[in-house]
């Protein structure tokens, strides 16, 4: 069995799995990652006993932890950052295992949500694949051969930052053109925004908001797409335009065998697939040629504990 | 030993290579790629028999022949495409084999000139590498835990067409914004004669092409940036740009150890080197994280036989 923690900005979920991926025990707890890393750390060791406790399993059938971190860990389990956490260059691997005697495997959040995937998931039975996490962010989980991809420094699969084009907006990061200014729920909703404001007003999205721009969501704005709203419509087919764009830039270097859809925009489902995979066949350079199929990530919620929990099991074998 | 054959779109070159890497003997053959594939592939076994004649090897101390292609091929070896060739479809391997019986391997040319840097060169001693081909078109080659990697299908490494942005013309393949159109020989020629075109006229480029337009080629481009030439540093600031915008895609999806700069633009040697890492360095998140250092490839025409024996020798091993 194995302990898988999905560390967020919010909350801690830690949850007890089996060797089959069955969730069998979870627990939460805030992060408030204000406190400073050793708290945290310290409320991530007491999650791990008492779900061994509480579960009533023997310590020594918990064959590792892994968790899925939001940022960037090396090859030793040391986090290089998290910069919603404020944490840098923490020794957490090392921190967790004196403290619980247990193996700690560590990885970013995406990539571990990619091995659910793999494992269980959208990605089941291939030897590669590539899950893209559509949230406020984009986020990439890669598997190659079977395992988790991190790179060479454990610094890869960080596909929101490929630069896809020019934006009317500027990344976080301080760059224009990231792919995340383009395939995010934050990009649909600024391009929302950006065509109301210009005068697109004969749309039921700003009244589905109550009247108040702030208030557009992803799901706000895909279910006006779905009834036929121009405006909506508009800002769908430019993030599925450039969706595919990055698709296609992951496809033509590394060909993998699947493209999961994941993170908060996948949940406008099967209506977003197929627009997807329309303007994908539409781009092929070469009908013929075999490419990745494209598919909707099976898992939500639970990927984080339930990857966490493979990262685990793929470390220790 | 191994036979490597580079089949270009103007010569095949072929030649007996030794496990370390030394090339014994080598023929070339015009390739005529008119007169069809059957011809093509009849002089490429007529070369394989007539080097095994006369460099007076035994034929069963002939593990492989490796063969790069300037195209797409399968696992199967199956030439999927050659545009310039005018090939679909090809059983290459199966033809080559049922004549020489040899085991026969066959990959892009850019994978084949990585699997030289590999074994010999700027990727040497690395467990994973990029060359960066930047000739006419850009081309990619990519090295993983050791062995070429070329995707699911056979299809990946095509870094060529990664879009980077918007450009002032469109790629051959009909798509705008692809990493060619911005970091080949092809694209910074292109954008020289615009700034020419456009009355940036005080320049020394028009000059050295003997004031013909379509005499301007990368090499006199980068002499006179090296030279202080205004024009051709917004040219050559431009490509640089961009290439590193494609390497950062790259880099921030991969991570590898080592990203090489091969083919006709990288002639500009130091030059370029020093100003791509100094763009690099410029535009790192951070400064601190660990990332692939550039490198000048080693091999220049000699890549082709090189990598391709190389093929040969992974394949059978």
């Amino acid at each position: 069995m194995y302990i898988g923690i999905d560390l967020g900005g919010t909350n801690i979920a830690a949850g007890l799995v089996d060797e089959s991926g069955k969730i069998l025990y979870t627990k939460s707890t805030p992060t408030l990652a204000s406190r400073g890393y050793k708290d945290v750390i310290s409320d991530m060791n007491r999650l791990v006993k008492e779900i061994i406790e509480e579960s009533k399993v023997e310590k020594n059938e918990i064959k590792a932890i892994g968790i899925g971190i939001p940022g960037l860990a090396d090859k030793d389990g040391n986090v290089i950052f998290c910069v919603n956490l404020g944490w840098e260059n923490i020794p957490l691997r090392k921190m967790m295992e004196e403290e619980l005697n247990i193996p700690v495997f560590i990885d970013n959040d995406a990539t571990v949500a990619g091995l659910a995937e793999y494992e269980f998931g959208a990605m089941k039975g291939c030897e590669s694949g590539v899950l893209l996490t559509l949230g406020t962010g984009v986020g990439g989980g890669i598997v190659l051969n079977g395992e988790v991809y991190s790179g060479a420094h454990g610094v890869g699969s960080e596909v929101g930052h490929m630069i896809v084009g020019e934006n009317f907006y500027d990344c976080n990061c301080g760059k224009n053109g990231c792919f995340e200014t383009f395939a995010s729920s934050t990009a649909i909703i600024k391009y929302a925004q950006k065509l109301i404001k210009e005068g697109n007003t004969d749309t039921k999205i700003l009244e589905l908001a109550e009247g108040d721009l702030e208030k557009i969501n992803a799901k706000i704005i895909f279910d006006c797409a779905k009834e036929g709203d121009k405006v909506a419509k508009m800002a769908v087919d430019r993030l599925v335009k450039y969706l595919v764009i990055g698709i296609f830039n992951i496809v033509n270097f590394m060909d993998p065998e699947v493209i999961a859809l994941g993170g908060g925009v996948s949940n406008a489902g099967e209506y977003l697939l197929n627009l997807v995979r329309q303007e994908y066949e539409k781009n092929k350079f070469f009908k013929t040629l075999p490419a990745a199929r494209i598919e909707l990530a099976k898992f939500k919620n639970d990927a984080g504990i339930l990857g966490a929990a493979m990262l685990g099991k793929h470390g220790v074998k």
